[in-house]
């Protein structure tokens, strides 16, 4: 474990994506989105996933001088086509557009095809909140995933993010995959060579799995609920409304045929559509109620919840983004740890294009 | 159990929302949102809620004349007051405003406050659907539910709906409750006197518990995931967002200050807003896509996903709104079951009303 400072490691993001055919105001856009993942504590869609954009990149399934265009759109709507671009610099610019709508209609509503991987939701759904918006963001992504009942995957961990402005508290932050577990917390516990929890997983033919591997043989994450009866139904629901918003609304493709970013998956051999497919919204919030009212009711909302009791053992009632905002102002601080696999993989990118990787600001033993 | 025919339980309902003081137009509405729950197989939410409705006309909670209005708009949004009406007129309203919205500019969006307890969400959603626009409605509900690691009971099961036109194939309706199960299941393991799973419940201290008759003591319903380890938090967000969509955009009481429709509580003395809040939205699908186009490729997804190979033991893998059409196809034909002591409850009721309660078509004794 290595802490390399976040100035330090956007910069290196940066020459990379510049390095790849990227324009620099692109490669800057596309840094800031990916690195807020691991300000946020959510390594696996970090720094982490770089030798990832750039293994599509590789395989020209990427397209580093995209014209990204709307194709269609009504006062509160647009469908974007992303002309292959990387996700995280279709993404904002979508994001951008439904926040447009919004100061015109009071929402703005924005489909995307066409496009990939695009990091952190959250990052997307907090874009509107200067802006006095409510913002959402979710995507479709690598069909690992079974429906209730399934042995097949038909669907991704398809997250969804919400972000909500407060007054003088915090902002409320939601973002999480509709799966019982998001993929990168398998990855960690690959990495860490350790067993899943019951409920996570389940192999080929659908048997209960603790295997934290058993997506390489073609076993399958479980939507969130883990079972029928515990409501795994509910989450499938989320995970098919996320993709049909994303892709159906669109045109990308869906369910198995969303291009995978996983290296152990090839896309499709017949596609229902173009690349992949995200769905943005931005909401006034003056457009349902006089501003500062909403946001000391959402005050007196989030001051009732974090202040509840406990149950035993527990310290508190966290509000839907305090841990990732405590993660920020630390990491911000102490810099970003990277496992020594990440580092690795890093500095070998870094030597291959001769781009110089930061020195670590310290190192840890701890390997988590 | 007895059976009732829909038309005869219908019209025994339009009498009795007759009789509290509604006008016959809006007793007619009234009485399809209610028994739209019979119909499709939510017993919970149907006919068996109507003891509580006068419950809550009796204690002056239900204005029977109300003047529902728009009080705040947009081009894509409104607020509206409820005037302490049924749900169940003051929502198929709301919801209308939201279509006619999707209708000027592509998509529309409802909040509402002053109102109470509207029946199944899925109604709501699936009025878009002859529109050709995808429907959205939720709404926050009586204190029952424990945040992930709170012992206080904070939010209610705050369920959401999803209605999706398809083509060839029925339409995608997904409506749940944003808990591992909803209220109306653990009723019904009441009425039976049956043990509830593990995950469903904690009890007051937030330890584990398997007593359907837990919340009566004070215990509380989990969040979608049950647990931490598997989720919990997940489910604890949903319902929050639906919480804060349904109340803290429209001037309506959120968290434990919504007025509970439980007969075991009673409405908080310190309200933070008025009655309780929905939510809802209307998206236009030629605001996205050409709609035969649209169609075609949810025909696609539906085929897809219905096909899919199953995991050993069961028959298929369902799309969201699959079993309630089955339930729908055949109640249609055979009329409502209800449980005895329903009946009994009904029966009371036209008794004091006047109202003669329907003959049965036949009886059962399957007790379920």
């Amino acid at each position: 474990m290595a802490f390399i400072s976040y100035s330090d490691l956007k910069s290196f993001t940066i020459q990379v994506f510049i390095a790849i055919g990227c324009t620099t105001e692109d490669a800057e856009l596309a840094s800031d989105v990916l690195l807020s993942a691991d300000l946020r504590g959510i390594d696996s869609h970090g720094v982490a996933r770089l030798t990832g954009y750039l293994r599509l990149w590789e395989s020209k399934r990427i397209n580093t001088k995209p014209k990204i265009e709307v194709v269609h759109q009504t006062p509160s709507t647009a469908v974007v086509d992303g002309d292959k671009g990387l996700g995280l610099v279709v993404g904002p610019q979508s994001m951008q557009i439904a926040i447009e709508k919004a100061q015109q209609v009071g929402t703005g509503w924005v489909s995307v095809r066409n496009s990939n991987h695009f990091g952190i939701a959250g990052y997307y759904a907090m874009m509107a909140l200067d802006k006095d918006m409510v913002g959402i963001a979710m995507t479709n992504a690598s069909p690992l995933v079974a429906p209730t009942f399934s042995k097949e995957r038909l669907l991704g961990t398809n997250p969804i993010a919400v972000a909500i402005p407060a007054g003088k508290e915090p902002s409320f932050v939601a973002d999480f995959a509709t799966t019982t577990a998001a993929h990168g917390k398998l990855e960690i516990l690959q990495r860490n060579e350790l067993p899943a929890p019951n409920g996570w997983i389940q192999d080929t033919e659908g048997n209960v799995s603790t295997d934290a591997h058993e997506l390489i043989k073609g076993g399958a994450l479980l939507p969130l609920g883990s079972d029928r009866e515990h409501g795994s139904h509910k989450g499938y629901c989320l995970g098919a409304i996320v993709d049909i918003f994303s892709a159906v609304f669109s045109g990308a493709n869906y369910g198995p045929w969303v291009p995978p970013f996983v290296s152990f998956l090839a896309p499709s051999t017949d596609p229902v559509g173009e690349g992949l497919g995200h769905f943005f919204g931005a909401m006034r919030i003056d457009a349902f109620r006089e501003k500062e009212e909403f946001k000391k009711h959402m005050d007196q909302w989030i001051q009732r919840f974090r202040n509840s009791s406990t149950v035993e053992g527990q310290q508190k009632v966290y509000i839907p983004g305090d841990p990732e905002r405590e993660f920020e102002e630390l990491r911000r601080k102490q810099g970003i740890p990277l496992h020594q696999k990440v580092l690795d993989e890093l500095q070998i990118i870094g030597k291959k294009m001769d781009i110089d990787f930061p020195e670590p600001l310290r190192s840890s033993m701890n390997t988590n």
